[in-house]
């Protein structure tokens, strides 16, 4: 069953490792096919090496494994709050990629300090508050996503416009239309904390990218009048 | 048309990806066919994968496509004010390349702290002004490269001894006698850049190369007396 | 003899090099056969590339040569006393990995900064005192090993939960159920080490994750209520 | 002539680029023919891809050209004098690598903080003087070789025990017994000062590695008392 849907998400986990996110096997894609409500996500603990397309697992949004030889990533549970949440969401990835990773470590939303970051996030990429005892100790990859979603609402930030964030003490989750976009979206944030790294130690006074500047690049690629790319669906 | 020119451009591109200058399709080379008045340029957001020396677009010094059946590159308005303002400028290049967007994030011009940098930038490569609102909202990447050209003017430089600068809040652009020097001068720059980040974290009161080590290092590959290379042409 | 065991440690040694742990020949993999109170291990300063199987060099607990044509690495006294002191342990790697053996010079422990730390370390990856000048006078590698185990003795550290150690002035070790379990940790020490270190340039600040949140991922991975992979023998 | 050794040098400069030292067309590799009088170096300003054998340059002690249809590199008088003050050095390398390129430009030795560094070279590598405007107008590069060997000379340093230096403003050069270890030591060079950054700044107060631990390390792997290795002459 989803076979093309397997495939796809089977590319996203090899690209991750292609775009160099991923040490040991510390980082996961998920794909859902919103028809039947279920998600296609990597195998937890297998090694990217020895992976194939068949060994994806199907979980329908119970997180109730409908198909697959493997244990669904550890983390499917946090990528199932979040294709619940957020309905235009088709395609999720997990990484503990090193720069997204220190900015969540320090607790630090990834600032958005120039071009390069505002035409992919729409502002600053969030950090999420920590999670409590109680939310660690029972359900903790599912709390995970929920405190994820509940940043973007309390922030009233919008998921599509800013399709990422760095949980706290933990690190970063992107999303996107589907497994692809998600991967381009980790691949951009990494190198956007790499960027902003290197900006606050040439410029510790540094200070966020102009609201019209912003505005001007990611509107260019995204939305309605977006002119960058070849087409507006691209 | 300019199949050669072609070849060279979509060489140039397949180049900054070999030097690791490009995250997904962040960047852009173009050459111009003097004669003909006549600029090629990749194709605006096409995976670099699945790019050909075909798929390059031909436009005038106006943006008017000539050929191709692609969109060319949305940052096409400021690579052809380069060309207009410069005659001898036959290559362009942009890149969001990691440390010298840092350094236009961090609205820095590159310091030129040793002889690496005398060896292929005459001075310190600039930072332009940010561009006003008003610049942004309307004909956003023709004022880029006026705000370029601007630089090199009220800055009195040469742009043929420093070919290249950091936008302010956005990443570097490059340009040479051709497209591949163009490239040359954008892998140089990411070095530099890289290299005066260390330098300044080793000891943060560090001072500009003292001006005769610059002279010499830059006019021994460079004009007249050059002795660096194989020719003078070269 | 020992053949299967004589192709891990070489397959350890090349993963090292694949994992760019490695500069020129500084570093090496071991593994023990319980069995027979045998190890096998790298010859010393034999290049990678012209190494095979064959090659490894078994010696017994007290070091001698027991098969082999070339010298044993000079570390094999260090391998030794932690065989000698720890019976869990049937892997051994040391190398001087870049951000690993920068916190070893610091003689600084590598703090547990998240739960990329958490998943592999039980709490932060210990530095040991230095050597004194007699230790390092006579039998210094056999004294490097010993330094190591009086790390974990004195802290009351269980060198299973922290398989690693940055040894004062020096650089890395890692240890684990095998030689390629030794190699991963190897691989999440440099790793988390990298991620410390920046994370600690973007927040100076930052304090040890919250020991409620690294009990939790520390055990969903390791132990008997571990939910991580595919079983708990993995 | 020297078809070996032109061999060696090609193969010294490939090596090079393999160990990612060089950027671009900068740096060069030279061995001499002690017997002969010899010097066989890289070309001046060729790349590398397009490079073989047969285009390495033959010049005598006094910098002239004896077989070699290309000019040799514009560095060729600095390697000269290097060669006529240390008759035990018979291989010379140059680079532009970053992080030993970072001392260099923040006029600093590359300080030695541990055994890594130790291993290779016995103390900091020094970093010279800067040239005076004399010495840059007239015979530069013949100056900059002088002011390498003065600096050991007034330092009464040992070249072969600590084949490196940091060129004030430019850059690493190091030597060795032949052009291969010339290159070992390149690459060690590179990496020592990368952690030596990486070092200081987790630990800012860092000091150097106490002179007991040094020795030892050091005579370990060199003179007559060496057991690191297959034999003392490795």
């Amino acid at each position: 069953m989803l076979e093309e849907l397997k495939q796809a998400v089977f590319q996203a986990n090899a690209d991750l490792v292609a775009h160099n996110l991923i040490t040991l096997t510390w980082g996961n894609a998920s794909g859902i096919d919103r028809g039947g409500g279920l998600v296609v996500i990597k195998p937890s603990g297998v090694s990217y090496e020895a992976m194939s397309p068949a060994d994806m697992v199907v979980v329908d949004l119970d997180g109730k494994v409908v198909e697959g030889r493997y244990r669904p990533s550890s983390d499917t549970p946090s990528h199932l709050q979040i294709y619940i949440a957020w309905p235009k969401v088709a395609g999720v990835v997990h990484t503990h990629s090193c720069c997204a990773t220190a900015f969540a470590q320090a607790c630090r939303a990834v600032p958005c300090l120039g071009t390069t970051h505002a035409d992919q996030f729409y502002g600053e990429v969030p950090v999420t508050r920590p999670l409590t005892a109680e939310e660690v100790q029972a359900q903790y990859e599912l709390n995970t996503g929920k405190v994820i979603v509940e940043c973007f609402r309390l922030g009233r930030l919008d998921p599509m416009a800013i399709p990422g964030v760095v949980v706290a003490n933990h690190g970063p989750f992107t999303w996107g239309g589907d497994a692809d976009e998600a991967v381009k979206n980790a691949v951009a944030l990494e190198a956007v904390a790499k960027m902003a790294l290197a900006t606050m130690q040439i410029n510790p006074q540094v200070t966020p990218l102009a609201r019209y500047i912003l505005d001007k690049h990611y509107f260019r690629k995204h939305g309605p009048d977006a002119y960058y790319g070849q087409d507006h669906s691209d």
